[in-house]
């Protein structure tokens, strides 16, 4: 899989994998493709250095790339405390309601809080910048939004191309507009953050609005038939992040989400705000059906969502509460039904790639 | 585009066009596809007669379809006033107040009602396949579940295949249950009736469930590439709607939805069930957020909604609200933006999937 993005990224597949585990990254880029590592659970400026450390002695000198979470509006002088301030005490109420029910303990002194809104702040952002800029990074990529023009600036100045993840052609344009490189295009059916509208329709609309950038085509795709069809809508990338979840290299917090990922059929996600005051696609559990609940406040906006139920999402991890336990994930969650090595997830795209294009080239008379 | 399936049916390209208009659909067939006419408009058996034979008349002897709508659960002797009874009174001042605000007239003693729910009842389907069966009709689809045993049976003994949509693997191994032969895939971004997978996922899905029955992949393809797209999931046709809308030989009821249409964004329909009760994507309207609006009485189901709401649609369109006017169409409406004839569409289709087919074998280094 080779496109003029992959030879000047220089990497053998143009297929990019997102993942907030530094094995699986380094996985995908010793298989050929951009193992994208996300940055958003680093918290601590230090940890993220030891994670990109982790990286260079596992890539093997393969390309990589980091993913950050930078809103595209600066908020100035607002500290954490300031927006736990904001949380209503109704919603927080709710919150303990819905851990009472489900017999939730309390974290011990010593737990960590493993789920952090701080990733989502700009200044966390910033000091991994400072960091990663430090590291020879060969994508930057910013899940939420166009990130600021002097980080874009920076990023440029140290030759790394920058990508943004965009749900409709509008938000593509504005990404050309603020200098972006490279657009993920990212559809409906993805895990995460998503729009409404899905891949099939949006890249080929998105190829079209910003012309000659490229696009990567995210969302549904986790099978190289599926990555085929991201190519046939005019991708230059494929952009996959849930396929990874179920690998044997990754570090998820409990082995019943694993296996709630592995049993879960693809109708079985919700595009919900519970997790980050946003929509995004997660397993659907009984936390995300609380906040559906007309009975319940709703949740909030991001970022006061993340931050209120920040304690709660790291005692249902901590304590495998199956009922609550999700994770993001798209809709492809529904083919994740083994575990799998990064390298076996990499071996079935590029054959079932090939069979994709054999079969389409039958079905065109051309073979 | 040639697979299997369309050698078996006797057709240039796997391309299969659901269409309400007789010219429509008959320019499809004479352009090499599948036109597949919508029966549902037609309320009386003689109407439709006249339709078919139209058919007969305009497609020089290429094969077409029919595609009714047949309820898969049986309602014995319930009768349309029966039904009129159950709907409360409530909803009837909720869409006399809805029509009020925008000053909808009444209609005259003489306009017919145009949008009806009896298509939808099983008498007036079986009516219709008693007409339908007295042609050559190379294709029964039925969009609402799976027909009864004893149509398949019947269309099976005339020679006729028959094709049912589904939105899930659930109903695609219930429709081969049911013995049918070909199964369409709809995707969320599908016009009409649509589950919440969409076509990148449940494509490779249905494929799968139900293989060896060949599969047709339906939402969100309008064009070549996206036509590639749904071949390279597997799919053996391509099923499309609502590019034909806009199309210059469709007989829309109103320029102003033509302009609606050819002016919509992929991002201005909605999945509702203020049509018919179930989630139908269709153009987002007055009438659609009216429905949707929590301090209104919501969607009745299926089939109470549609019969509530057919004199409402009726008025709406005769006299062209343009707020409330509205249509069953998919996201790929962000791509139709100018009237163009069916064999222009279809020379887009098959130009456009030779082009897709370059791209991609130049990615796999084929060329």
């Amino acid at each position: 899989m080779e496109t003029p993005l992959s030879k000047r990224l220089g990497i053998e597949h143009a297929i990019f994998g997102f993942t907030p585990f530094p094995a699986v990254a380094a996985a995908i880029s010793r298989a050929g493709g951009m193992g994208v590592l996300g940055a958003v659970r680093y918290t601590a400026a230090d940890e993220l250095a030891r994670g990109l450390d982790w990286m260079e002695a596992h890539t093997e000198g393969r390309p990589y790339g980091l993913d950050v979470v930078m809103p595209a509006k600066k908020v100035e002088g607002v500290t954490e405390a300031d927006i736990e301030a904001m949380i209503p005490p109704g919603h927080r109420q709710f919150v303990q309601e819905v851990l009472a029910k489900h017999g939730v303990p309390e974290l011990g002194p010593d737990d960590a809080n493993g789920w952090r809104i701080t990733g989502w702040m700009e200044q966390v952002a910033r000091s991994q910048l400072d960091v990663a800029f430090d590291y020879p990074i060969r994508l930057l990529a910013n899940a939420l939004g166009s990130p600021p023009a002097d980080v874009v600036e920076r990023a440029h100045r140290h030759g790394i191309p920058v990508a943004a993840l965009a749900g409709s052609a509008r938000h593509a344009r504005h990404h050309q507009d603020a200098g972006i490189d490279i657009v993920v295009a990212q559809g409906y059916e993805a895990g995460g953050h998503t729009g409404e509208i899905t891949s099939m329709v949006l890249v080929p609309e998105v190829v079209r609005a910003v012309d000659p950038l490229p696009v990567l085509a995210a969302g549904g795709i986790g099978t190289g038939e599926q990555a085929a069809a991201g190519f046939a809508l005019g991708a230059q990338g494929v952009w996959l992040g849930s396929v990874w979840l179920t690998t044997a290299e990754a570090e998820l917090p409990s082995p019943v989400l694993i296996d709630k990922l592995l049993a879960a059929g693809s109708g079985d996600t919700v595009r919900s705000r519970a997790l980050t005051g946003k929509p995004a696609r997660q397993l659907r559990t009984e936390w995300t059906d609380a906040w559906e609940d007309p009975a319940g406040p709703g949740p909030l906006p991001m970022p006061l969502q993340g931050l209120l139920v920040a304690d709660a999402i790291t005692r249902i991890q901590r304590y495998e509460v199956t009922p609550l336990l999700g994770t993001p994930v798209g809709q492809i969650v529904g083919q994740m039904n083994e575990r799998l090595t990064v390298q076996a997830v990499f071996d079935e795209l590029t054959s079932g790639f090939e069979q994709a294009i054999d079969r389409i080239n039958r079905i065109a008379g051309r073979s």
